[in-house]
Formats: structure tokens, sequence, C-alpha cells
């Protein structure tokens, strides 16, 4: 099965936003077994959207085509894959009135522009909207298929999972194809740079690359596997393993075993550098340890400004662990509220005063403290990218550790945050 | 002249990178007044992508095709070019001992496949490779051009800018085509959902689509503008206004013209809706209304975590006016260290005692609230997405406002943020 992604906008074209939808969509389709070959981009004009969709049908099995469904003028999507299908559009009550009623339990008025997204070409499917105002639609060209998804991100992703993907599986059962699958894995790591991670794993990167031989028994065993890796901020530094097998539960096996190889290469040379899988973030982590120890959480924070905060309450349930923080920008705020003695703030003595006063002020059994110099300036004579992280526990004595990360501004806060969230994790696994 | 970007490599297809060259391209094709109504990517398969380029070459007046032309055996752009030329490949000696001599210079062994990126199609002119090993190609098929260059961004927008958009400029003068320049400006706004927008602004986009009548003295003036619009959470909802026109400085004039035009018609419904211009976010306008104003800043967060204090700390020198922040998470914070008396703390009484509690605590002239309801489930009675934004200033009584927005936990806390910081930017600048 070849599906053919189009993605639909001038924006695109001109170069103003990226095309995430699509890189997104080619690692979905990848991941189910279903060959993507071509991908198109195209604005937002009628006779040129309807010349994407006939070249994709006429090389490909079947396409998705993403964005244009919106309310406005220049949402014309559902009126070029009826032009391809050669059938009018028709308005659709039912999804008419979920539109109204959206607005109506809003409180908000609707603008009449909004029932264009109730516009439906004759024979289309409908995947029903869940989270935004268009609904999706499933669109047979004779014994191919056109499906039709928003070009907002979240509405896509969700409809792509809930709707299209189970149909594309379903037309490749009825079709008789054997779904060989690739998969990846990310395992997220913190404390080791890229080119660290490259020569850490660089040896069991040379063994996958030998050749596997083919035994008496059949072709090659299909257990190789490629590994990448890529810095990502906040997010952590990533590395992907990528194999391709028969079936998902081959491949979930394989990603098993490899998985299991690199975080013991990495153990050995550098200790518990692995905080996530996947879509695991560093605060699901650090979510993970304080339930685990019964403990709750406070911040202060300085030049992170709020950011390590905000990410904690991203883990739903955060409210059990997690009682706040002081973003102590100033150094009044630092020596009035968090009781930080005079001297210089950005220093060890002022991370461990802040820690120490974040569970004090926010009744936490944990504080946790960021101070430093995002720049672009030096402060306290020390300069862009010094970093203190304090951490206060019950029954011991605060204590900070100093870093230096790398960047500008922003890639320094990022850094700060993971890195102060990291040492915790760490810490916290460590007396579990 | 309409030229087609046609992206080369099969980790675009899984979406294992996303596909910023053709991004760039686009903007800088934009910049330079070249149409390019069509991007493709496809994978390294000799055979599909002799079909992109037929299929770009039926559509445009050329094609960029960017990668695979590098040393290993997945490079074939330069096959699939001389089969699209239907010409034999030849080594080109000149090229060959450049690569030979760059190696020699680094004190490297050249692996032999290095001199496949010697092979060019017969007939095709050379782009002389600077950075990298690869030479571009500018291959004629027929009247029309196909110009390959690296998939290195470095490598590519080097060439683009040195060899490729001057061939271009020259083409469209030899065809007497005015070289016009497209050219965007974005108004920031908050306040209207996009579908108000468009109904806000249909009667201009209207005038804007009626045809713009030729003259004695010459062709319709370039006096047209689209307008789009793209709702980007945090930063807004964007109207972008495109205009084309003769050259940079008439498409400024025009974009001044447009931009003063539209700022009266959303000015007229819907108040003082535009906060900021391109890349200005909500941040950098709170950050002038409070430098306008002389005064100080504290936040109380509830629901958003402290990603309001996260976004105001981006601003360089926020430490003038942007005092901290007190994110009280569990509601004993906000009654232990805000002083907000008890009571339901999803309410306009408790956002009032936020707001004064972080102007006390923190040492601020103004104090900024936000509580509600991040969800999934109500809390006080109240449903998800319910915000109290709370304000208290020198000499008044603190004020709030009730909010509802929409979405899923992260795009509340989203909206959250952007409303109380367009609530405050408003509040002040009517008072300026």
């Amino acid at each position: 099965m070849r599906i053919e992604i189009v993605a639909v906008g001038t924006e695109l074209l001109l170069g103003q936003i990226a095309d995430t939808n699509s890189q997104w969509l080619g690692e979905h389709l990848a991941a189910l077994g279903v060959a993507s070959h071509f991908h198109q981009a195209v604005g937002d004009n009628q006779e040129r959207i309807v010349l994407a969709l006939r070249t994709a049908l006429a090389r490909s099995d079947g396409v998705i085509v993403c964005g244009g469904l919106g309310p406005t003028h220049d949402d014309i999507t559902r009126d070029a894959i009826a032009e391809v299908m050669q059938v009018p559009l028709r308005r659709d009550d039912a999804v008419a009135a979920t539109i109204r009623s959206l607005f109506e339990s809003r409180g908000r008025r609707m603008p009449e522009s909004n029932l264009r997204q109730a516009e439906v070409p004759e024979g289309a499917g409908l995947i029903p909207q869940s989270t935004g105002t268009a609904p999706g639609l499933v669109c047979p060209v004779g014994h191919k298929v056109v499906y039709a998804v928003p070009g907002v991100p979240y509405e896509m992703t969700e409809m792509f999972d809930r709707a299209v993907a189970p149909d594309l599986l379903r037309r490749m059962a009825g079709r008789g194809e054997a779904s060989g699958v690739i998969a990846s894995r990310v395992l997220r790591t913190w404390g080791l740079s890229e080119s660290r991670l490259g020569e850490v794993l660089g040896p069991y990167i040379a063994l996958l690359d030998e050749p596997v031989p083919a035994t008496d028994a059949g072709p090659a065993p299909p257990g190789r596997a490629t590994l990448a890796f890529l810095a990502s901020g906040i997010e952590g530094m990533k590395v992907r393993i990528t194999v391709r097998a028969a079936d998902p539960a081959a491949a979930a096996t394989l990603l098993d075993d490899h998985e299991r190889a690199v975080r013991s290469v990495l153990a050995d040379a550098a200790g518990d550098v692995v905080f996530g899988v996947d879509d695991e973030a560093i605060e699901d982590a650090v979510a993970r340890v304080l339930l685990a120890s019964g403990l709750t959480l406070a911040l202060a924070e300085s030049l992170t400004g709020g950011l390590a905060a905000s990410r904690l309450v991203n883990v739903a349930g955060a409210s059990g662990w997690f009682r706040g923080a002081v973003v102590s920008y100033a150094s009044e705020v630092k020596f009035d509220v968090l009781g930080v003695p005079g001297g210089p703030v950005v220093s060890d003595a002022a991370a461990r005063s802040m820690a120490e006063g974040a569970r004090r002020v926010l009744g936490a059994d944990v504080g946790l403290s960021v101070t430093g110099v995002a720049g672009p300036d030096p402060q306290d004579g020390r300069p862009p990218g010094t970093v203190f992280v304090g951490l206060a526990r019950p029954g011991r004595p605060a204590a900070a550790v100093e870093l230096a990360v790398p960047g500008d501004r922003a890639r320094v806060r990022q850094y700060a945050t993971i890195a102060a969230l990291d040492h915790l994790r760490r810490a916290l696994a460590a007396d579990v």
C-alpha cells in the first residue's frame, strides 16, 4: 500500500512555516508498514490542489491531504476533492448542528462561514471532529482513496491515530499485504554530549554495520538496527534506535534487545544517564521518582524564570507532589522572600539558600533551586552559562552543584532547566 | 517563472528529519519574485526521482532538486537527471582533480566512491563546489532547466545564493519578466477567533479580490494583497498580509498601506487587538507598556504553572521591570503565601487576592494573577477552560475578569497565558 502525502497551504510554499505535518505523517506511516514514496506541498489554489491530487492518485494507492479544511475563504481542500471525485458538495446537517452546538456550549456566536466545514463531497465518509470544528473525510476515488485531515497539528495527529491508521490497516489486510514494519524507539539521556554519545556507542554501532550472514535456514535474520543521535534542548539528548521487522511484535522484541544493549553500554560508561523512553519527558521522570519517594517538591527559579515549574505542571496529577515555585528574578526577591543572605546571587551559597527557602516558604519536603547567568552579559563576575543547582532534602544539609552550559539566553535556560530536573531525578533515584 | 522544488532523501519520507531545505528555498524564491506552486519530496530511488522530475517539469518552468549528490551508493540524483535529459554521464576530469586535491590537502585518503561526484550529465553546466565536494549542476531539459544542489543545508544555501539565484534572475530578465518580489508582514492579535477575524476582515478581503482594472498607461498596478489567518496558540492569532511588488521598497510601502487599513478595520470592530508585528511576541508588548509606564510587575500563577513568567524573562532587560512570580499550584500556597482567603480558588475573589498578594509579597507596582481549571477534570464546580485573570494596580482596587478558553490541558495553559498577558497590556496601554 503506497500512500502519498499532500500538504496544502501557501505558507508552506513560501517557507513561512515548516511542513512538520508531512514529517509526522511520514514517520507514522512507516511505523504502520505503509510505503510513502512521494510527498507534495501545494498552495491554497483549487486548480493546483486538484492537479496535485490527480498526480498523487496516479502514482500511489491513496492520498492523505492535510490542511485547507478550516472555515475561511482560502480553505478549499473540500472543493478540490469534490472536483477530483467529480461530485457536488452537500451540506451535512449533523455536522452543521455539531459545529453550532460547539459554539453555543462556549457561549459564543458562530460566524456563518463555519458552516463551510459541514460541506461534504457526495459519497465521502466522515471522520467526526473531536477537538476542532472541521470533520475529516474519507473519499473514494475509483478503487483508491483520499483522506482529508485538518492542518492544525494536534487535530491532524488525533484524527490520523483514531481513524486514518485503522482504516489503512483494514485496507492492507483486505489486499492481503504483508505489512513489514519499520519501528523506532528513543532513549532520552542527559549528561553526555552528542559527540561523546557517538564515541561511547561507536563500538556498538560498528558491530551493527557488520554484514549479517545468511544461514542455511533462510535469509539473513532481521536483526539489524540503526542508531541516530539528536540534541533536543530541554527534551534531552536523544538516541534513536530504528529496526525493520516482519510485524510489530517482532519489531518490539528487536527494539527491546537493542534498548537493553544500549542502556548497558551507556550505564557502564556514564552511569544513570537514560531518563526516559520515547515521549517520556524529564518532568515525567521527576514525577516518577517523587511518587516513589512520597515527597513533595517546591522550586526556586532565577534565570529559568518559571520554565522548570511550567514543565512540571504538564504532568497529570502534579498537584499530588508539586507545591509551587518562587520565581525570584529580582535579587531582592531572593533576599526578602527566600531568605538568601546578602552576597553574590550566582553562587553555591545562594543556590543552597534558595532551595532551603523554597522548601520552607512553600511548605514542601524537597526544595530545588536554579540560579545562574543566562547572558548575554556576565553577572557577579560569572560568564553566561554558569548555573548553580541547589537541592534541600529532609534530614540533611542543602547542597549545590555548579554547571557550565552552552548557548544563547534561550538555550542556556533550556539546558539549565533540564540539568536541574535531571539532578533532582538522579539524587532521589539514588535514595529510593 | 515557476520553479518547483524536489527534495531527495528517503529520510525525509520516513520523517526522520524535517525538510528545512524546501522551506528555506521557498522563502528565498519568493523573495526573488519566483513563483513556486509545488514542492515534492522523493526517496533515494532512481525510477521515482525520474518520475518526480518529469512531473515537476510538466507543471513548472524549472526545478531545483536538492540532495542525492554525495559520494555514496544511494546518491543517484545525477543518474536520474541524465535519464530525464536522455544523455549519458561523463566523468569531468577537472572536478575529479579538485576532489582528489581536497582530500590530499586534508591529508586523507580518498575513497574511490568520491569520484562519483565528478560524473556530469552530458550537456549540463557545473556550479563549482566551494565548501563541499559535490559540484552543483545546471541541466537544460528542452527550454526548461533543472538545478541540482547538495542536500547539506549550508552547501545548498551557499550554492543557491552564489549561482542559482543569479541564473534565475538572468532567465527572468531574458523572458521579459518583471522580477517582482513577494513580501509578507504578520499582525499578531488577541481577542478574536480565527473565524471571527475572517468575518471582520471579510469585506476588506472581498475588496482585494476584485479585479484591478488595467489603465491606459499599462498593465494593472501591483497593488493586490492576500490575507491569511493562523491560530498560533501562545503566539497569538496571526493575520499575514502578503503582497507582490516590483521591488523591496515598493513592497514595504504596499505592506504599510495594507497594515494601516487592516489595523483600522480591526480597531473599529474590536478595539485594541493587535499586540505585535512580525516576530514581536506578547511578552515584548508587555515589556513595552511596562517601560512606558515605569511600573514593575509581579505574577501569581496557578494553572499556568510559571509559563507566563518564563515568557517574560525572554525579553532582554526584563530585570528592569520584572520582579518575579509565585507559582501557587497547591491551594495552601495561595492561602499561606499570597494571603488568599479560604473558599474556591477558581474564582473572581481568589484572582483578585492573588494579584494583590503577588504585588505585596514580591514588592512590585503591579500584580497580575491567573487561576483556573486546566482540566481534564472540573475544579470548584467549574469546567476545564474556566480562567480568571486578576490585576492589582497602584491606587485602585484589584479587579478580575473571567474567560472561557478551549482545548486540552496544554492549550488551556497557553491560551490562559497569552490572555492574561494581553489583559495586562491593554489595561496599561489604556492608562498611558
